[in-house]
């Protein structure tokens, strides 16, 4: 019988994958992937055999998995950032169970709330949410309560989708629903293509953060009552006595 | 002038660093830390100048490194984890700019919240918060009012630090304050010692779960009004149809 490897690969760059992540990658017959993420680990791995398909194509994928490690092969179903959030990891598990199949092993990786984070500072020092404002899967509302809920509880937040073409203005309808809660002057601040070409950044504040083009490819970091602009980057202090 | 890296190792294991932790530790002059973090890398940097100490050291250990970055040394301050979630990220940033000192690069890793779920299955697959119990640096009322509002929220939920020796009770606590919000049946589970020596898992109700016995060296998932218990793994459906 065979193993599926479900392997977060992290945001992009090579380098940010783990050693587990790369050892999963080099044992298995078959790469699984969205066929963006496919793009990122093809030229590394060009002796391998690869299954890709696109957005909605999730089960779909899922399913060639469980055929494929049924008929004796080793298969690495690859995620971006992490395995779990908002990855393959919940679909495939729910797949394989339905067909009875259970070796599988999930690889975590370095999601984009960490990378973002890193890379515009320490935002995310302290008590944080992650949420994705992809009404797809999860109803609208739902988000909304998500939201507010965050902002009761003085969390720093990190987005995840804060936009697409469908869905232009929804960082916008974020950062109004916050605001019912946050003062304006929250600090917040943004990444674009971490860890890949055309990596950029950006810190503002809530109020400005309404205003600024997001797209799927853009996550945003938003502070706590405690975080501070110093520079270009954010601090959420953890308490410690200077 | 020298740089300072803070450096997330992932949860011990050294597979579950990333290349680019690695290339820091290889490149740094002095490798600081924690204590018990040091033990987890000093076998496989044996050249390496180390600075360590421990708990309650941190701001000390956060100068000790600017000090040396100031005298021309590359520094490699590591992190269980990653590098800013309840991280050395902020303080060292904090300490950094006091000084004048800007070279620092953050560098991200994989956090307990994302390898424990990944042994546990996929609890973290959807929206999710993660809330520390130790009240050392925030107030129990802060504390208090994000599991509170996580549970209003229906996020998936990951505890760290959820008992010590003088916080023996803070996890019974903890879930008698959610269950006033989340059904005694929500799916839990947690994890010991991730990817060290003694790493066990369970998985087990929120009702079952305030009589757990749990330590600093445990992780605690808790799933949302989704998260179902499939064998001896979480999963916290994305939505998707099957």
């Amino acid at each position: 019988m065979g193993k599926i490897y479900v392997v977060g690969i992290g945001p992009g760059d090579q380098t940010m994958m783990t050693e587990q992540a790369k050892a999963a990658l080099s044992e298995a017959d078959v790469i699984a992937g969205y066929k963006t993420y496919i793009e990122l680990v093809r030229e590394a791995y060009p002796e391998k055999q690869f299954y890709e398909n696109g957005m909605r194509g999730e089960i779909e994928r899922c399913k060639a998995c469980v055929e494929l490690a049924e008929a004796g092969k080793t298969v690495a179903l690859v995620c971006s950032g992490d395995a779990g959030v908002y990855g393959m990891a919940s679909p495939l598990l729910e797949v394989a169970e339905m067909a009875g199949f259970t070796n599988v092993e999930i690889i975590p990786g370095v999601t984009a709330a960490l990378s973002g984070a890193a890379l515009l500072g320490a935002p995310l020092s302290t008590d944080f949410c992650v949420i994705s404002l992809s009404d797809l899967l999860t109803p609208w509302e739902v988000i909304e309560n998500r939201l507010l809920s965050a902002a009761k509880g003085d969390f720093c937040i990190a987005l995840y989708n804060p936009a697409s073409h469908k869905r232009a203005d929804y960082l916008k309808r974020a950062c109004s629903i916050l605001q019912r809660v946050l003062p304006k002057k929250t600090p917040c601040g943004y990444v674009r293509n971490i860890g890949r070409e055309g990596c950029e950044k950006k810190v503002c504040t809530l109020g400005q953060l309404q205003d600024e083009q997001a797209d799927m490819f853009v996550t945003v970091l938003i502070g706590n009552s405690q975080t501070r602009i110093a520079g270009e980057r954010l601090i959420t202090p953890r308490g410690y006595q200077l």
